[in-house]
């Protein structure tokens, strides 16, 4: 085992906006006392690393070593850390970190904290050889689930399984808008929660993938005439998509107290008569990663119903491969890079 | 007493779209073995009224009676109405009747009925010396409430308690858009739950007036640099205002997991970029009246906290002055109608 005071880290950078990544060694933060180092042997791939490579959200500096579903093992840990062992097994999300003292943190709501530390946003991520991160976000991985298929729902997964867990209940209609790398884990999700599950799509041949996934009912998301029907029929839609769809038939597709639950922004502003969440008592929500508590809960689920994510596995040196494909939506449904 | 099936009724109507109210005399309906006959002593008049008799929503029929702030005293009872004597003082609100089969009736969600019938839509309301109506929507008022002050509570004030017992804790920060009829409920309600009362106006006079209603604090709901100053700083704002407002504002204004409740609709869509829903989990709203039990729940709280409407009282056959010192928005806060 290296020593932590005096090791580097080989991972894949861009170096600037929109690049292509390639080898780039880099000096870890020290080791702090609550902090664990994790030697990855998987990572998933986000349409978020996408945004930060190309600067989408003016934020990211480069280098930029991109990765936020990273799965390993403890190699090193601080002497405050007593929850790991090393060589635990543990994933780490979008975020690696927050302030553990305020309101929200103490809520076990971390992903509303106000200083939250993101795995890959200002610091090297996931497609590296090791990651350095507050151990209070390495979450230990049930036995059940292979590494390849755990890695997505450390992102992917806890941003759907979040408004699920909050809005659904097993009785529950649950509609899910777009079936990619979080909508067929949102699908998988809701049916294991015991929910009716209409999946929705502008790619009618998903059907039958739909269907495989867990869905009751496939409608084609931009079929008007389908949409109408679906009036008042579901309790809660989650929208994984970011172009504009007619979002009066979604708010009239729900039903009384329904809730249409937005996990990644729209490209364009949301326009929307409010006497049509008026009558019926609607809301329109958004929802984002979720916290600790969320997290464990959702990996022991997950495990408990064998659910993971339906992956496609590359080597970590094919990863442009992944990224030139993933901008094109070749993907059924989530790239995961295992470390060469 | 008069033989209810021979008799008729004296009351106030539009004979077309914005006319004036003449006295109408009406054949009521027969009385139903679930119906009561009330007879009227007041009526709160709320801004569905002028709606109503303007024909805003094409819907009205004329000659039109407005008025669904009833509350008088049981007259007479079908055979099986049980839970109410002669002469109990009841009040009825904008809902006098629903399917008491559906999934939302036997919930307790009867607002949300699809056979909701309502008091003055269709069917006369209560500018008139009587009423009959479904007698599971008569609601017995507590001893604690004077007549004039429990009117508006049937609409004005449900439609406002509604979003706060779904939506707000005794240790919420509640916000309060527009301070008149339902607003200046809504206050009292938030700050009778134990929240802290942040009232919105653009009516900078309206400040000590907030403040004696029992909000802690004014702010412009029109100075954007004020607004800016909320920044996560409240869990629900109830907006009463049909005019747009800087909505981004106040969805900012939201603490994570807050809450922007529209209790009327807005005269323009709501444009709103998804990605402010996203941070912080928020959602937006609507809420329309409520159910029977929450009714009920209304009442029971309204009498503990010696909480009523603040009315202007006129008598009935002075209808027109107030209607059209209500289209002037001159009033605080309520018109109550007394007959004469």
């Amino acid at each position: 085992m290296t020593n932590p005071d005096t090791r580097s880290f080989d991972g894949y950078a861009a170096q600037q906006a929109g690049a292509t990544l390639t080898p780039f060694r880099f000096e870890p933060d020290a080791l702090g006392p609550n902090d664990v180092e994790i030697e990855i042997t998987h990572c998933g791939i986000c349409h978020s690393d996408l945004h930060l490579i190309d600067d989408d959200w003016q934020t990211s500096e480069y280098p930029l070593v991109p990765g936020h579903e990273v799965v390993g093992t403890v190699a090193h840990k601080g002497e405050l850390v007593s929850h790991l062992e090393l060589g635990d097994r543990v994933g780490v999300g979008w975020q690696c970190g927050s302030c553990h003292r305020c309101e929200w943190c103490e809520r076990g709501d971390e992903q509303v904290c106000r200083d939250i530390v993101e795995t890959c946003v200002g610091r090297p991520g996931g497609f590296a050889d090791r990651i350095v991160v507050d151990g209070r976000f390495a979450f230990s991985i049930p036995d059940g689930l292979a590494s390849e298929v755990a890695a997505p729902l450390f992102c992917g997964g806890i941003t759907v399984y979040s408004p699920i867990r909050r809005y659904a209940r097993p009785q529950s209609r649950v509609g899910v808008i777009g079936i990619g790398g979080l909508g067929h884990l949102a699908i998988r999700f809701a049916r294991a929660f015991g929910c009716e599950v209409t999946a929705f799509s502008s790619t009618p041949d998903k059907a039958d993938e739909a269907r495989a996934l867990g869905a009751h009912h496939f409608v084609s998301s931009v079929d008007d005439a389908a949409l109408k029907k679906q009036r008042a029929s579901l309790d809660l839609v989650v929208s994984t998509v970011h172009r504009p769809l007619s979002w009066k038939r979604y708010v009239t597709a729900l039903r009384p107290d329904g809730v249409l639950c937005f996990v990644g922004a729209l490209d364009e502003p949301l326009t929307l008569p409010t006497g049509l969440l008026l009558a019926g008592c609607k809301s329109v929500a958004g929802s984002q990663i979720g916290g600790r508590a969320a997290m464990r809960e959702m990996l022991d689920f997950a495990a408990r119903h064998e659910l993971g994510a339906q992956v496609e596995v590359l080597p970590m040196s094919e990863v442009n491969t992944a990224l030139e494909r993933l901008r094109r939506n070749d993907v059924r449904y989530r790239f995961v890079l295992r470390r060469d």
